[in-house]
């Protein structure tokens, strides 16, 4: 990743929840009261973003010392104690909330992404994001689909070409469209194709697409379709599948299930950041 | 809202999925050929985010025309139409995604924070929200709760004090804390203090903070605790609460409840953008 | 105070003095010349900056020495030195203008706030600012107040409601007006009403604003108000009062005093910065 | 001045005071409500900003209209409307006390500008401001003082070279000093010298600096030296001077007096901003 | 192009140039003044970044008009008229530097492309750029390559994969890179791998590599190499190619060559820009 | 140069390139992997950049070692070693291609400056650059003008005065722009005049310009015109010459000659860097 966006990133975020001063722990602590803490899991998942956190701490202060238990990407069970910190008081609890959500969104995109990951087991296919992630979080939800095992589909539309219906009815048909992007896009660029129908599928294996999408169709419509298909063109299937209807998907042979669900309805695992052993201050300042 | 701070997050936000240039869009259509297209629900819900998908749209190009069929805060069912735009076609799907997936989002926490809301039907209680939210998303998420019919906790460590226990145990008791507290700050920041025992918040009664939250307790605890508490002093219960055990929680006579679930774990609210109508290109320019 | 949001907003107080380059420096230093230097003040005052100081540097060149003869907040006379740094020339000279405008202007804020909270001695009326602050600096100038012994009042439009006669007038009433406020936010944020009567004062109290401010009364007027707020209620005596009429005020009971003349007229307080032992270069480059 | 750059820096300086929302006015307001108001000057000075109050205006809301009764640069009299506005309340009331801390700070500038240059009025001496300014507001504060009748000094280290005491010991003389810039730097840049006795006046002389600044010298210092300078070379007087001893120097001959307390100790010109005619609102938005 | 980047981008560059005032021509002429201008070639070329033009006199001035007299990618000879422009005399001289830089640089590399592709023609071989760009420039230049007729290798590190020389000896072979590529990446992401001999070209090609780029090699190696190579695999030259010896790999039958030259070394198309028809003023504003 | 500002540069140059990630990089290495690497230049020239690529090394990792083996400025040759650097492999893979960019870019502008300030030798006659420049870039091509031995014109519309045939035609003369100057600006700012005969020249040195400049004359012209300015008034010979035709310009006397083609048509320095050494892994991570 990134190490300059992902700072900036990490500091508009901070900014966000700090404003301009934490005003309790400013008021309470003094800059010198040291403590130690420990971020401990509520509930099995996929534990993501620890990089992320280990960032968030060297930006908030560098006298923060962090220690993983865990690592990127292990299942972990309620209970476990992934990580522990030490510092001034004052800048663990300044940074605490920012990074838990971080911590538990990234967790639990993952720990979803795991799951789909080990629904498909034993397939060839393979688990892929969309583009409806969060705003402003896509290069770390993409990331963390990747720490659960699943693969990213395009970061956005400037990597890769997605020919939809509007794009296919207005160029006349897939042909035209797909030769009008040949005209006019290098070699470094990827064309997808959605298709509905085995026309479409067939019209698309014809011009030669790299990769066939079939837009909300059942398993059955996917599994005749898929054969229309040679093996060098990568399929993909999309649009109303979740983790209820994902295992009958997976015996299609497509290639690839892009899940929005991964991303756009992320249930956060819950993580508690506990201080603890805070030594009784010498004398009081008040 | 600011309007100058949602410009500029909606500036970072398009540029996130943008990049440099819609590259399918781009290559089909050209900047001439206009369409016009249409949002439609496709389960049942609370609509939110009307006037940034209009602010968007400005930002992204003037041109477009956006014609609202429901208000901010409608109940929707599936298949309404909420919202029809008509403009030239590059403009309209390059901004689809992002502000699709922000309705969705912005939809999805008012929806939840609707059933909140209705859950407490009858009671006093009021919902509010945490700092659980997403990164980044705060004003918006925050905004969304409120469309929902919830209430907005305070919106970062700047703007109220809120004593824990590590702040009191540093501190020394609660009195000592909140006094702290009123030695350094001024008149315009509320005190909010975290009890979990009746004697904590009898000694928090005692020195009279704004607020007494009841963290992690049971209903029976609550129900128990809160009568020490006097009208003036607003109390709130927090922690372990959902949907599930709301119910449970609105009989105990408490002014708030906070629901960090309202914002970390956020169910996207299923809303489509069709384009409809594109009338034919007089001439396919290839 | 956040240390991300302070180092951004120094790095853009550098740019604007430094621009492209320090022609003059860099032509006649080369970057190996290295000095000390020493902020001296020149008249009594109270010290305010010297965390933003150190800041400064460290952003600037985290090879320069920064030792503190002093402490923030202490009163200094004319002739004392406070400060001593030391490292290469080009970065001392480079960061000299920035940070003593920064540390004349907030000491300056700190001297004036000091004066009036001695003016105030005695008397258990605290003194605070308003939102009367240069532009691009609050968040600096509310620190030179409470570094000067004031407090804060709201940072900005979005942490505390202030119900002034247009939002009254408009609501009806100040009851009217109180109750709109509490029907739509929640209970973390504070509700100050501005009475110019009697008969508002005693609405605002029959309604239990947080704070009633007198706006632009007599100490006189203030006098007969404040026997109508109990106790609960904080008080706030604004507009009109500097430290030419401070003392008659202080005897009238408000808890508080708002004084926008300690950020809007700001006198500097005047230090030099003067660099000394510039050892004689071996051999000049020319 | 650039308006992209004043943009921005509006942009900055609104969101520092309006954050996330204006409470209070966005829960009493519709954004239907429309009102208008009026500028009215408490004390006699000269005005300075009304542009860019204008230009913040159309950032904020394109709908305010806003009416000048005054010219950039007029003498005004307590009492003297300046300015109305016209348009959504809201949008009135978020901008208002920005764009009134940055005029009654503008106005202050050019208010003292204008003493300064009517104590010189007969001389051929002009005042002239410093790099004394309060950060990151250089920009609106040098236009300030021009608009006061005063004139620019550089604008930071980057437009003109400044030999200070430093420079010169450390190039080992004067000569050697501005000789080492005339070999490294190019023709577009003034080259000013800080003198302070008589042999360094005339060694600035002999090598033809452009500017020659007598050094916190007395006047009669100062009447000595300038006859050592020949007419091509333009003198200016600089440190521990003020308007109250301004006029002394004014007989010196001196081309230009700089003055720092232009800008580092500003009184805010008093101005108040009136709402006025609010119609009633129809129907009273609960 | 994405329309929120374009501003951006124009408002640094304009930034940059501008600063904080255009100091000669804000005191010469007054915000009233108005001409009209005339852009002129001043040698043959490719004319390109007119829609850019035009956005940047948008942001400048929005009421500045501009007509452009020839179209985006169009052949242009000496003393063709390629735009005209009316407006605020200001604001068009505060314009013009950055747009005319902006305009040559892009024409220059625009018409260094056409020159490629015309000594190409009667091929079917494609020039294409490479991450050889101007850093900062990267869209811009990008887009003035396809205007000349040349297309559009990866935008960075992250829209594709290329395996070079170092990727593969740390792999240890190109099957071992390209099959970590296929274990790790997902399908949106074309694979180019570089080769440099007839046996890495063959390894490429068992491995069914997107795309297969010869490093380096003569034409001749070229001729041989791509035998080796199926249709459905894209190839590419690349290294020590310019316009001097382009002409003998365009027999080679590769598909694309990479050209660095075409944006590391531009030489900016002539075009001037002529104020004209400047209406004497009524009555000199002194 | 501003440090803070080079960093700031520096930092959108690699998220242009690098985006969210190195794709291949971050794919093929594991972060623990180092290597070293070496800059070795491909043709002869001036080396132009190097502490611009140290401080780029340090923003991406500061655990890259970065030694030299010449100095900024030297003269090099096809096949010297410049730099070499050590550190993890996907740091400098990361880094590389922005850092070579600007390295060729500064050295090319470096490489021709040196030959123009050779053609140049033995006459007093300087080079200088102009506006223009690569927008975005100022800062570090007016630098590598430097460093090449050239000399910097004025770095934007905001540090200098230039008066040309428009700002001249619409004052009415010479004279009374030039007046209308120094009536309205203070005395840190120099003034330059474009002349194109005689009778201009002859009113620039009457009215005692700064500078007077010879706009597209002839080197006879420029010889005719230059006897007519006396010694302390700056001269300055521009448009229309390159390295082609400056000799004859050399012997005008003329003290500057001003050359666009420095920064407008820049040919890249032709520099490769090489990893070498790459230990191989212990054990392939797959």
């Amino acid at each position: 990743m990134n190490p300059i966006k992902l700072r900036q990133t990490l500091e508009s975020f901070f900014n966000e929840d700090i404003g301009g001063a934490d005003l309790t722990s400013e008021t309470i602590f003094s800059p010198e009261d040291k403590a130690s803490g420990s971020y401990i899991v509520k509930a099995p998942g996929i534990i993501c973003g620890l990089p992320i956190v280990a960032a968030g701490y060297r930006l908030i202060d560098p006298a923060i010392e962090v220690l993983f238990h865990v690592n990127e990407g292990d299942h972990v069970d309620t209970g476990d104690e992934i990580m522990s910190v030490t510092g001034p008081v004052r800048s663990l609890l300044g940074a605490e909330r920012v990074l838990l959500n971080l911590l538990q969104h990234m967790s639990g995109i993952a720990t979803m992404t795991r799951r789909a990951v080990e629904i498909l087991n034993g397939s060839q296919t393979r688990v892929c994001d969309t583009r409806k992630t969060t705003p402003g979080l896509r290069m770390l939800e993409k990331y963390a689909v990747t720490v659960g095992g699943g693969y990213n589909h395009r970061f956005g539309l400037y990597d890769a070409v997605m020919l939809k219906d509007n794009h296919i009815a207005y160029a006349g048909s897939i042909g035209r469209a797909v030769q009008k992007v040949r005209t006019n896009l290098g070699h470094a660029v990827k064309i997808e194709v959605e298709t509905t129908s085995l026309e479409e599928v067939k019209e698309a294996v014809r011009v030669k697409a790299d990769i066939i999408m079939f837009d909300n169709r059942s398993p059955e419509d996917i599994r005749r379709m898929i054969n229309e298909v040679p093996e060098e063109i990568v399929t993909e299937a999309s649009g109303g599948i979740d983790l209820s209807n994902l295992a009958a998907y997976a015996r299609c042979g497509v290639d690839y299930i892009s899940l929005g669900c991964l991303t756009h309805s992320v249930r956060a695992l819950d993580i508690s950041f506990n201080l603890k052993k805070i030594p009784q201050p010498q004398k009081l300042k008040e």
